[in-house]
C-alpha cells in the first residue's frame, strides 16, 4: 500500500530548503525577505510534487533534472496569487492564517514580487546542469502554460474579459487555462525531465488534463457545499447540478486512472491526483 | 556618413510588424486588443533596435536568429511600463499621448496584461529556428537582467526597499539594475545571436554598461532642466550637480566609443548610443 505522506514530506523538505535559498544576492537587501514571505507560507505544494511524481514514474534520468523545474512551476504558482491577492484583483488580506505580500509590504512591492517571482521561474530553468535542449523545451512548456494561452488567459476570462460565461464548454476552457495549465505543464515538465517517451508523455498529457480539470469540479461542489448563494462566479455545479458535476469528476478520475497504465511506476501519481481531486490545492 | 533613421525606420517597420502579430489565438479574444495596445503606442524601440544594431556588428549568424530576442526585450521594456503606470505605482493615465492600458481596461486586465507580456517574452525565445544553446543562454540573460538581480531589483530599490538612496554609489547601482539591465541585455543578446567571440561579447557588455549609464545621467540633467526643484527621486545631478553629470556622461561615452573598436561594424551602435544619450528612450 502506497502511503503518500511518506513519499511526499521529504520531498516537500528538499523543495523548501531549496526555495528558502532563492533570491540570494538580492539588492537592495530587504527585497529578498519580500520575495520569500509568499514562498514560506507552508502549503501543500501539489505542482511540484506532481513534477516529481511524472519524473519518477518514467524513471529515466538524473534525478536533478526534475528539481528546476519543480521550483519554477512553485514559483509561477506563487506569483499568480501574489498578484490575485492584491487589492486590484481579490483583495485578500491574508493566506493560510498569514498576511498577504500587499499587506505585509505594500501594493507596490507586491506587484514587484510577482513579477521577480515569475522571472526567476524561468531563470531556475535555465541551470546549467540541464540539457539545453530539455530547458528550453521546459520553457517554451511553462511560458506557454502560464501565459495568455494557459494560466492568465484564463484568469483574463474569468474576470469577464470575454463577457460572461454561462455554458460548460466555455467554462471549462476557461478553467483548462486558468488551473489546468499549471497542473499539465508541471506534469509534463517531469515526464520531460524522465526522458519519457513520446507515448508516455502523451498519457501523462491526457493524466494531467483529467486530474486538472476533475480538480475543479470537486472545488465547485465543495464551494457549493460552503455557499448555497447563486451568487459569485459561474461554477460547474451550477451549470450541471451537483450530482452531474460529481458524475464527471468520477468519470475524469476514471480516465486519469487509466492513463496511468502507460507508465511503470505510478503509485505518487496517482496518490497525488486522488488528493488533488478531494481536497483544495 | 552613417544615416540612423535610414537604417532604423525598415526595422522598426518589421519589428512593428511582429508585434501586431503575436497574442493570436489569444483567449477570450478581446483579451488579444488589451495585450496589444501597449505595443501599439509608438515608442523608439531602441532597446530592440540595440539588440539587431549588437547583431550586425558582429556580424556572424542568421538574421533571423535575433529577431526572437529583439522582440522580448520590447515585451519585457513594455510589461514594465504597463505595470508602472498602474494606480499602485506611477499612477499615469497617458503614455505618449494615449491612455494606459488600467485606464482603457481597469487594473486587473492591467494587471493580467503586463504579466502576460513578461511570459510571452520568455516563450518567444523557445523560437524553433533558434539553436537550443543560443536560446537557453538568452534566456539566463533576460531573466536575470529583468528579474529581482536586474529591473524588478533596481525599481524596488527606487521605491525605497533599501531606505532612500543619498549617495552616488547606491543611485550608480540602482540606474545599471532599473534602467541599464535591459540595455545590457539588449546588446549583449543581439551578440550572442549574432555569434560574438568572448572578446566582442565583453566589449559589447561594456558598450552597453557605459551607454545604460550615461542614457540616465543625461536624463537626470534633462530633468533637472525642466524642473529645478529639490523634491522628487533623487539624481545624479542632485548629488553631483550639472556640470559633474555631464563630465562623467562625456567620460563614458568616450568608453562607450572606445568599447566599440572591438567590432568590425559598429556604425548603428555608435549611431544608436549617441541618440540614446542626446534623447529620452
Amino acid at each position: 500500500m502506497f502511503d503518500l505522506e511518506s513519499w511526499a514530506a521529504p520531498r516537500r523538505e528538499m523543495l523548501q530548503q531549496k526555495m528558502d535559498a532563492l533570491f540570494a544576492d538580492a539588492w537592495p537587501e530587504p527585497f529578498r525577505a519580500m520575495c520569500l514571505h509568499s514562498l514560506q507560507t507552508g502549503g501543500k505544494r501539489m505542482r511540484p510534487l506532481l513534477t516529481l511524481a511524472a519524473f519518477e514514474a518514467v524513471d529515466g534520468g538524473n534525478p536533478e533534472h526534475a528539481v528546476p523545474a519543480a521550483l519554477a512551476i512553485e514559483l509561477v504558482h506563487t506569483y499568480s496569487l501574489v498578484h490575485d491577492d492584491m487589492p486590484c484583483m481579490d483583495d485578500d488580506a491574508e493566506r493560510r492564517g498569514k498576511p498577504t505580500t500587499h499587506v505585509l509590504f505594500g501594493d507596490d512591492m507586491a506587484l514587484l514580487v510577482g513579477d521577480a517571482l515569475l522571472t526567476e521561474a524561468f531563470r531556475l530553468l535555465t541551470d546549467p546542469a540541464l540539457p539545453p535542449e530539455l530547458a528550453i523545451a521546459q520553457v517554451r512548456e511553462l511560458s506557454t502554460s502560464a501565459g495568455y494561452l494557459g494560466m492568465v488567459g484564463g484568469q483574463a476570462s474569468d474576470l469577464g474579459a470575454g463577457g460572461p460565461v454561462t455554458d460548460v464548454e466555455t467554462l471549462t476552457r476557461l478553467h483548462r487555462g486558468k488551473t489546468g495549465g499549471l497542473i499539465r505543464c508541471a506534469v509534463r515538465m517531469g515526464a520531460m525531465a524522465g526522458g519519457a517517451k513520446p507515448m508516455q508523455l502523451q498519457a501523462l498529457t491526457h493524466f494531467a488534463e483529467a486530474v486538472g480539470l476533475a480538480f475543479q469540479l470537486a472545488d465547485d461542489v465543495l464551494d457549493a457545499e460552503e455557499d448555497a448563494g447563486s451568487d459569485g462566479p459561474p461554477s460547474f455545479v451550477k451549470l450541471m447540478g451537483v450530482e452531474g458535476t460529481n458524475a464527471k469528476a468520477r468519470e475524469l478520475a476514471a480516465q486519469a486512472r487509466g492513463a496511468l497504465e502507460a507508465v511503470p511506476q505510478a503509485d505518487a501519481l496517482e496518490a497525488l491526483a486522488l488528493f488533488t481531486v478531494e481536497r483544495k490545492v
